[in-house]
């Protein structure tokens, strides 16, 4: 059991990584008003184990999938909350993927301006990045992640059990995210390139989830609500990311990650962020967990869901781009050029 | 001008009261994006001087009052704010009284996770109490303020020159905020005293205004997210002040919390919490600002909405009273228990 302390200046969060901690979760949680907000898919493969974990809470079921994260599903666990009459020391479980880490964080950073807040990531995803540093939010009107709050889960609870039953796309998407911290910590990009064989083995997974959360707890110790600008290395692949996901929209968030990471990296050598070597370095880096890379029908529409993310002030575009090993740059660029680059998705397949 | 500043834990937040608040607004927001929310009263008789204030920055205007405090509303500025293409760095101006001030605070905590807003509170009761601290919320489903958040304005502007429009039943609602500050801070009380006659004297108001914040500063300071208990203290009366306004809810809030508090000196009396007689001076010094003590239907009526409350965790309900001079307690009655002094508004008129 790995046990990492995220001490951030809202409230302090700790992380427990390893076998064993979804009963300490249960074990943690005796005695509390529990609610388990979770998704269709969870529910059907673990919801007799809910039950024995959480003995009498309510379970709040949404529908599964990256296009429910929506007004409409945070209503719904609000409405929930309501019909239980949950108080304010009430604890929320979010017990899922990203989607609703991020939904029941936010509902939990609402409801009665603010209950109690657990996470109990089940992908990989979520278990590497999203349930950790207190980012919440829902999409609306086409923009991702533009209602939200910073709200830090007094615990996250990783347990590779849940890993087992995932399907290979969800493995993919927490590879995006593994990967990209890989980009920004080199230790773990050693650890990586010294197990290339390994990368589909669970529990290796699992073990480089938790050094991406010791990265990611160090981030946002140093900058909770990404205001002095370090946290935002955390974005590192995600402007050409979201856009694709907006566009394309038909896989997961950390597949699209990875995609972004690969078009950034011709955006890093061509703007001469990174030699042309450490580019192709990032890209060999990123065919080991070979992402499928997606026809765009033009650069325009790329550009038009770039300029729709909320990171963006109306001109420039502005990205996180690998420079070295473990090192990053930020750099905007105009809506113009950047469409040139987007023209590598439009044309031929790399 | 009087300036006071409020050292929370998650920003500060500097208040300005005194006449030509608002022309330092405007020059404090000059050269930002800036974005108004008010409401069709405020916009009706301030509209020229908005624009000279804030030109060419977007109005976004509410329906008026406390019953447009939902999630529609919230969910309008949501949308202007969007449809102004507002990024992180945008400032949200809260124009008006309570209400404004919560839903545009609690808009302004959610878009992107958390634009700048700046509140400058136009009636009474904003000014005393609402505007500063951080509540922001919606009303929901019938139970008050039960979606929000905690977040801090990062300036406070109280210019006098609004009061001068305000319809009396806005005044006596900003002094149901000002008696309730007095019964927790004696110098406001004795300053109070020493000036019965003034309380109708819109300087002499605004004065007390600043007291009141800087009282209220001295709490939030303390106990920003109403964690440890203290700012709780703030709720004098307002158990009672809730359930009656959902239940009554033609009045303005600040009138409900005079009728709560002349409820509750009753409990205060009856528990032994305080002496007959300071139950007597309570109801004596609520007499100054006459409110108008309604009839309810029947207690079980008024106790159905208490026990609503957000505050109550299903099982007894809580109250703040007046102990003594500058001095309170927490007190939790039973419902039957609490019924029986609901019979007073029940019963003939005091």
């Amino acid at each position: 059991m790995q046990i990492i302390e995220v001490h951030t200046k809202s409230r302090p969060s700790t992380v427990f990584c390893g076998a064993g901690s979804a009963e300490m979760a249960s074990e943690y949680l005796r005695g509390a008003q529990a609610f388990v907000v979770t998704d269709t898919n969870v529910s059907r493969l673990y919801s007799e184990r809910i039950a024995q974990l959480f003995p009498g809470a309510p379970v709040c079921v949404l529908p599964a999938g990256e296009r429910y994260k929506s007004r409409t599903s945070l209503f719904r666990i609000l409405d929930a909350m309501l019909d239980a009459r949950l108080h304010r020391s009430s604890v929320v479980v979010a017990l899922g993927g990203g989607v609703i880490g991020d939904m029941a964080g936010l509902a939990a950073a609402l409801y009665m301006r603010g209950t109690r807040i657990v996470q109990m990531p089940t992908t990989l995803l979520a278990q590497v990045d999203s349930s950790v540093g207190g980012k919440t939010a829902v999409d609306y009107r086409g923009v991702k992640n533009v209602i939200g709050a910073f709200y830090q889960p007094e615990r996250v609870y990783c347990d590779p059990l849940f890993l087992e039953t995932l399907p290979p796309r969800e493995i993919r998407c927490g590879l995006g995210e593994i990967i990209k911290t890989a980009l920004l910590d080199d230790s773990i990009g050693q650890k990586i390139r010294e197990n290339t064989g390994r990368l589909h083995d669970l529990a290796f997974l699992h073990d480089l989830a938790a050094d991406c959360v010791r990265f990611k707890a160090g981030i946002v110790e140093r900058d909770e609500t990404e205001s002095s600008g370090l946290r935002k290395c955390l974005n590192l692949g995600h402007t050409t990311g979201h856009a694709l996901e907006l566009l394309c929209g038909r896989r997961s968030h950390g597949e699209y990650v990875l995609i972004g990471l690969w078009l950034e990296s011709f955006i890093a050598e061509g703007e001469g962020v990174c030699t042309p070597a450490y580019a192709q370095e990032v890209r060999s880096f990123l065919s080991l967990v070979q992402p499928r890379i997606p026809r765009i029908p033009n650069a325009a529409e790329g550009l038009r869901y770039a300029l729709l993310d909320k990171k963006n002030n109306g001109g420039d575009i502005s990205f996180i781009l690998p420079k070295a090993r473990g090192e990053y740059a930020e750099l905007a660029l105009t809506p113009e050029r950047y469409e040139r680059y987007l023209n590598i998705l439009a044309g031929e397949q790399a």
